[in-house]
């Protein structure tokens, strides 16, 4: 598997993007995007389970289920989410996707949507119709980063890869864009993500990857516990190295090479929560299964105290164990062993069988104001494991949030 | 029923209090007291449900199971929290019990125990030895309020309150201190409390009132979500009013007037909450049931968005709506209609059938800039109905959380 440089959702072949300040809500920025395949795709989409849902969600499930083997285009904006619309929203989604298809010469039936922004707002379609009729000719192969900007909402930076890998019939590219900042949390795919390959995969075996993808990375981040009323990951799939995902063997090469996509645009995403500071990981092992594993893992990664104290550089192992204990799954706090490090092979103890080891304090305040470190907490009940990645909590989360409609 | 002004744990009959400043962690302040009953009392007690436990929960927990009839004496100490200590913790808790039993010549299984403060450090059991012999001559009945300033942490101020009300037998008081400023979730107890009364009360039933009101009022309030592993609520009934609870018509006066005296105390913690500037009540109602409108409440209550939105006085609905979508319960988001207000007389509606209601943003932006302020949100579905009481998000609590220990 190889990493592309500056790859994105145009890196593999048969793909063109373009993106235009169509002045939704933000002035003088990219906010409207379309990213178009030059032939019919496959496509798998795997969407917020939040029951607060977006009308672009309703829209695109309803696309999907109609048709997953000629989707050509995906209409994307930033600033606004159609979400708490009603049905004028559902009618604005619906010619959102209708003048796109109009512009490129396609089917309705052929154009899947994202929104994303603020809640409770009708789309200013105007603007919009605008918007898409000037982008539709900026279309090209080499402007997947300009879409990846156009997504952005209190995002830092875009959020772009692509990996290359060689399968039995020669090589298939994987490139993906991605947002999401706050509002994250690993309940499902909890942000917009764009996946498009130029391998051949049946719409069933690409849906079923997809998950097993998203299950392991983008289901594995959290930055503040809330989940959206759009999150989605969308993965088109063109065909277009005449190269065909069939045999196991390349199945499982190409389910690894998305995986480790997924996983770095979902690292991307922690990485630029909403005011973090910090990188932490946070694995569980000795769990009765994955499962309690995961749950325990999670309920560390969304403790206010925890997070707070990763702010403060304080190895506050009290509440990461408190944490724990809370988590909805059987534990016994005297098996408990908590250790921490900024890399695999340089840990410190701080915690075993429930009571702190005899560690310096110096050491762990060391690992703990790190831009990056790891926690592992063995509960010595099992083989479960789980690993998800999270932030601190600090004072520009607070700023961001208490300020972010005004 | 009638308010006692100042009234707090010594306010019913024959309970005295004393405290003194152990040195224990803080200096110069009162960190040790003793709440004592001149005649034996039935005992009930609601504890933490994290499975990371601390020593005194545990020895309260076999205390009460071998004994509650005769309990004597409550010993409790800020600072030091007794958890994640091992069994040297376990023996210093004992060696506590046995140090106030020895001074105040009872039996070891008279005596309960609270501690507060920093996870997985020993107590420091010669100033605390020393602490309970100076304590025990100091000891008089209006000592209470000395009592909740004893037990305080993060708090800002001593939270106490007492009640009195009139049964077929005659008058009885019930007091109550309580403790809790982060740390605060409704998953149980959630705090340090101590009630007195001096209403002759059966321990079953005591425990059964105690756990109805601990379910009505500490289960309510949530101020980050975390849940501690010291959280006690302990209730002592001594008789010395000479009034007994037995008829079903005094036990409703005695379950209200302690119902009463509970929520007031969790009030008291809410309003101390670690860096609250606000006072917010979530009402739910229209769900299919009481769990399922306290499960909707709870999640909008400890939803980091929906709180940053309360202190930055915005008076943003969508993360309302959100956080509801993610309680984990059936919702039709068609149905959802949001109001609030100051007081229950001049509500605004902001949503209705989901969509947002043609409201002046003026008029919404001045109740959430209020210092309290009530959320009603109604889904639509049934006659479940749910009250939590919670806070903002500020700076303040992760100054105070990223500093804590440092």
């Amino acid at each position: 598997m190889q990493q592309l440089p500056e790859g994105s959702i145009t890196s593999p072949a048969g793909f063109r993007a373009a993106a235009v300040a169509a002045n939704l809500k933000y002035t003088d920025r990219l906010d409207l995007t379309l990213i178009v395949s030059d032939r019919d795709c496959s496509a798998a989409g795997v969407f917020t389970r939040n029951q607060v849902v977006a009308a672009p969600v309703l829209l695109d499930k309803a696309v999907l289920a109609a048709n997953n083997r000629t989707i050509r285009a995906i209409v994307a904006n930033a600033g606004n989410a159609n979400a708490c619309t009603g049905a004028t929203g559902m009618a604005n989604g619906r010619a959102m996707q209708a003048e796109t298809a109009a512009v490129l010469n396609l089917g309705i039936e052929q154009v899947l949507q994202l929104s994303t922004g603020v809640i409770g707002m009708q789309l200013p379609m105007e603007k919009l119709k605008a918007g898409i009729q000037q982008i539709a000719p900026l279309l090209a192969p080499d402007h997947g980063i300009h879409a990846a900007r156009a997504i952005m909402t209190t995002d830092t930076h875009p959020k772009h890869a692509a990996v290359r890998c060689s399968l039995s019939g020669g090589d298939v590219t994987i490139g993906g864009i991605a947002k999401g900042s706050g509002m994250i949390h690993p309940d499902m795919a909890t942000m917009l993500g764009v996946l498009t390959t130029d391998a051949a995969v049946a719409p069933d075996l690409l849906q079923e990857l997809l998950g097993t993808a998203v299950n392991a990375s983008f289901n594995r981040i959290s930055v503040d516990g809330d989940t959206s009323t759009n999150d989605t990951v969308l993965l088109l799939a063109n065909g277009a190295a005449g190269v065909s995902v069939t045999t196991a063997a390349d199945r499982q090469l190409f389910e690894a090479a998305l995986t480790t996509l997924c996983v770095q645009l979902a690292q991307m995403i922690v990485r630029d929560g909403e005011g973090a500071s910090k990188f932490v990981t946070i694995e569980v092992t000795g769990a009765a299964d994955d499962e309690a594993a995961t749950a325990v893992a999670q309920t560390i990664a969304t403790s206010p105290l925890v997070k707070t104290a990763f702010a403060g550089s304080d190895a506050n192992w009290g509440r990461i164990l408190a944490a724990a204990g809370r988590a909805g799954v059987p534990l016994d706090q005297t098996t408990l062993a908590l250790r921490v490090g900024i890399d695999q092979s340089n840990e410190l103890q701080l915690v075993g069988n429930g009571t702190p080891t005899a560690y310096a304090e110096t050491d762990a305040a060391r690992i703990f104001a790190a831009p990056e470190f790891k926690l592992r907490l063995d509960l010595g009940a099992g083989s479960g494991h789980a690993v998800v990645w999270t932030t601190d909590l600090t004072h520009d989360y607070v700023s961001i949030n208490a300020d972010y409609r005004t």
